[in-house]
């Protein structure tokens, strides 16, 4: 058992190694570490259980730092512990440590990037859940700032964990008073954020942050009442440094050589103390193992059948032979038609009602966990978790993400609910999987492909029922397309995806009696391209190619297409190149300019008719 | 003054209708209209004071419909205001009127798109604080819904508007406690909702939502503490009607026509009331008109600056000359520079904390009522607002939008921070303006355009100071760009923009030393992009083409050239294609492919050497 002048000076260490590590960085947030040590301190070497050995171990006690920018001090905890080298610290924020400015999980220890503020309760009721799931007794801590809760993801979270009753979630608010560039809204009104969190649910109480013993009473009690809790902790930014502390003008910036110098005679010379040895180690706990597969039967579709309709079939088909994967929802589940697997499954499904950034949130911490999340909103909506997103792919989460209702072909519900933009969302991120089918077929295959993916993948679905286009047994691939329609002579390749495809299937039907033949490719993979045969087909088609897409111009199909055939083809690009309206969907996709006929008129423009 | 009986006779009105407007159109929500249906008639035909003859009257009071699939409903007000035919109802969501399926500001008594729940309270927000601003007596009312009291931007629309004193604002919530697929968290448990509303700082009342006396004895008190005001009001969605009323499973559903036949025996033919009567009309007043001009003095800039400084300076300067912008900061405006215009002037600035989206919803509501809002962030952080920009552009708002410390240009803080998605979320929303600076000259440049475009804009800048390329007296435009360095034989074009502008003339000196001609061309306007001048370029210098950026490889500048020329170029793309870390700025664009040496490589490759 630790006693309260070991933590104390465990905690001074904690400062003087942030403030040496941001020092000799060059760049970093010092104060902030400062007002968090003993905070840090309290929790790793007391109120934690882990396994120092194995970031792994089901039964150790989760931590997110959701104010990621007190990296220094997350990385002066493992270095304390001895799960790195003391002396690594001093490579932070190089290119050649992992140490980086902000945690990502390129440090084993950390399960999910952080450094966007106000995420990491979101992460951290994720990983509650998980914990849940697994029957695990451990627990999650997050340690907050009290800058972050202006964010309205944190009271999504807040909402949501009381809602699940986690009791098994903590929340630490170091409450420094102090944003990046202003006092925060409550500066130490801890009773305003008090009020806040008991309002939504949870077990709210107030500490001195720099007290030992009060933080370790507060996390002594946590959870005692069954409900998420919230240790509220006044701090001061910069703490146990006279010119600096709980000073405005002080959020991003590193001591000079002279000041560092200045603050370590004021915080004397490294106490003399070994953190490892107050370690509690992990209670023992195997996580129970089931055998999972990601091969699920098919449905035979012989009707017209929408996209996002396939998607639930596959969704449930798959939940059945794979206990790991989950779901959450955003209140849309009877429209993306997740709900065949919640009604199924209510134990592995997650309501978060109409709050997509919690959704994306708590899609990572049950990843980190080894679960694998599908959720799935319009993909309009989807837009709300972009950070969220974008913070997945830097935390290399496993995360599968279904936007439906895409497009003009929505129809009568008006442009606020066309996803219009998901593709230029999805495309950028680095290693994500893009797929778009056209039928039920390719819908169910796209979702096996998905699930035996490893990483983020995005399938985007429509709302219209389409014709079936390939047979039961049809494989896709990750990287492939289809030609559809080949002919000898054909005069233009039409490249298309989901609704279009079956606009170009029209065209070329049309077509066919003025003699002019159209091959018609389903791009089904929309990243990675099936750039080969891409450029196979335009050059038999002597390079004329039409691009046809129900989404905005830029950073879709056609920007894919041409930057992948560059110099090979001349290309007209089909898309949406206006704020759209209300209408039925036929006569949106001939106002806009991506119907049958459009498609036929650009084809007899590109082969000179 | 209009009795209770007279309001609840146009609340059947308002009812029939919308149930009408439904089945005849075969979709929307007509059930969420029948929960809402007493509280407008009480807002609009009696609590509100507006001027049915002019939707910018300065002195009427403001509304926004958060929830707005609840459009019949307000179509239906205004149809009982006299301001639209009542005839024209049953046009809704035909693509031949401008009663869409969700407001959009076709319809020109709708000030701002709604439809992406939660963000009609920020709207409001900021619709309030013009109204402050213009010393108007006017308030603003917002019609929420519960469902949507998940989403986090409400709570960050509470957290501000109580900060801000909005005693002027007034919110009242349907709550009818049913979402889309599952009944609300809280359901019919408003004091849950009131505890958040007060522990939000605001004055939060519950009333029966079906008692018109009840429902105008809480409109009588908003504001009177001084603070903004909810009322909570407890609904039946689908009231009035036996079948549909309080049932889980009607939420977007219309009803069939013998359903409406049975609904209309229910409610009794529409009953006599002229509504109109009943309004009470906006109190004269008229908006200060000051002089305002976008032409402000530049700064004359002799030593290396980052553009992110000078779009600092040029923003104080045009906040001298412009009394119609104000700005919005999420607490970085020491880190883009903001600061400048905050200092100067606070009562035309407002700190919205660390919450993007109340950040960007405040503006579209500042906009609304005639200001030009200035808000900027990390560019990274913005992705946090893209549904509220998305929502900007379906409001035709009048937005200028900066993005700063984009790209691996930032350095050692990691990838949490660095934008490189920015270009890919901006340039596929219809009509918006993209420009991205690479020095301080041109950023001023930007400035001045962004700010006279009337419109969306963004612009993009960096973290790092850059030399100074243009003269004082330089000058830009939207769809303009410049070309840097010309030579006789130029063997190959260097597309680039912001930061790469630096590498690639790096890289043609280096190459001059070779006898490579490299021609250098500022595409600071990346949307529109001077396709002509691009072009012609290209054509010079045989088709050869480097396009090089600070950004993912889809949907930014590299895939707009791509575009723009696809057929009459090859074309090397050098970008980010792996996910970024911590590291110098030097050493991060040699990484990661974007540095003078991976230029001149590329070039030296097209030229054949």
């Amino acid at each position: 058992m630790a006693r309260i002048d070991d933590l104390g000076k465990i905690a001074t260490r904690l400062r003087i190694h942030s403030l040496r590590m941001t020092t000799t960085a060059g760049s970093g947030h010092p104060t902030t570490c400062l007002s968090a040590a003993d905070l840090a301190a309290c929790l790793f070497f007391s109120a934690m259980r882990w396994n120092t050995k194995d970031p792994d171990d089901p039964g150790s006690d989760e931590f997110v730092l959701s104010k990621g920018h007190a990296a220094p001090l997350l990385w002066a905890v493992y270095a304390e512990a001895g799960v790195i080298p003391l002396e690594s610290l001093l490579d932070l924020r190089k290119i050649t440590s992992d140490l980086e400015g902000h945690p990502t999980p390129r440090m084993p220890w950390v399960k999910a990037a952080t450094g966007s503020l106000g995420q990491g309760l979101s992460v951290g009721a994720g990983m509650a859940l998980a914990q849940r799931l697994d029957k695990s007794p451990a627990r999650t801590f997050v340690l907050m700032g009290d800058g972050e809760c202006a964010e309205g993801q944190v009271w999504e979270a807040a909402a949501a964990a009381a809602y699940w009753k986690l009791r098994n979630l903590v929340a630490v608010v170091d409450v420094n008073r102090f944003g990046q560039s202003d006092p925060t809204m409550h500066q130490h009104d801890l009773g305003a954020l008090k009020r806040k969190f008991g309002a939504f649910g949870w077990d709210a109480v107030i500490v001195d942050g720099h007290k030992i013993d009060r933080i370790l009473a507060a996390l002594a009690q946590a959870g005692k009442k069954g409900r998420p809790t919230a240790i509220l902790a006044r701090t001061l930014k910069g703490k146990g440094v006279s010119f600096i502390e709980d000073r405005n003008g002080w959020h991003g910036k590193p001591l000079k050589a002279d000041e560092l110098a200045r603050a370590l005679e004021e915080l004397g010379c490294l106490p003399a103390v070994d953190a490892r040895k107050f370690i509690h180690t992990a209670k023992p706990f195997q996580k129970k193992k089931a055998a999972s597969s990601f091969n699920f039967p098919r449905t035979p579709y012989t009707e017209k059948t929408a996209t996002r309709l396939a998607y639930g079939n596959a969704l449930l088909s798959l939940a059945r032979v794979a206990p790991s994967v989950v779901a959450i929802d955003g209140d849309v589940k009877n429209s993306t038609y997740a709900d065949k697997f919640f009604e199924a499954f209510p134990a592995r499904t997650f309501q978060s009602f109409i709050a997509e950034q919690n959704m994306v949130g708590v899609g990572i911490g049950l990843a980190a966990k080894g679960y694998v999340p599908f959720m799935a909103t319009f993909a309009a909506f989807l837009t709300r978790a972009h950070d969220q997103i974008r913070m997945a792919a830097y935390s290399f989460s496993d995360l599968k993400i279904c936007g439906s209702h895409v497009g003009v072909s929505i129809g009568e519900d008006g442009p606020s609910q066309m996803g219009l933009e998901d593709l230029a969302m999805f495309r950028p991120i680095p290693g994500c999987v893009v797929l778009y089918p056209s039928d039920a077929v390719s819908s169910e295959g796209c979702v096996a492909l998905a699930a035996a993916h490893r990483g983020l993948v995005y399938l985007r679905t429509s709302r219209p029922a389409t014709p079936i286009l390939y047979p039961p047994g049809e494989t896709f691939e990750i990287g492939g397309s289809k030609v559809l329609r080949k002919g000898e002579g054909d005069a233009v390749t039409v490249i298309a995806a989901g609704i279009t495809v079956h606009e170009a299937l029209k065209a070329r039907e049309a077509l066919l009696k003025e003699g002019l033949g159209l091959r018609v490719i389903d791009a089904y993979s929309i990243e990675p391209l099936d750039t080969v045969t891409l450029a196979r087909e335009a050059a038999e088609t002597g390079g004329r190619v039409v691009v046809v897409e129900d989404h905005y111009h830029a950073g879709g199909l056609g920007e894919a297409v041409a930057q992948a055939l560059a110099g090979r083809a001349v290309i007209t690009h089909l898309c949406i190149r206006e704020l759209p309206r209300s209408g039925r969907p036929d006569e949106l996709l001939e106002r806009f300019g991506i119907s049958a006929a459009h498609i036929a008129r650009a084809a007899r423009e590109l082969a000179g008719r």
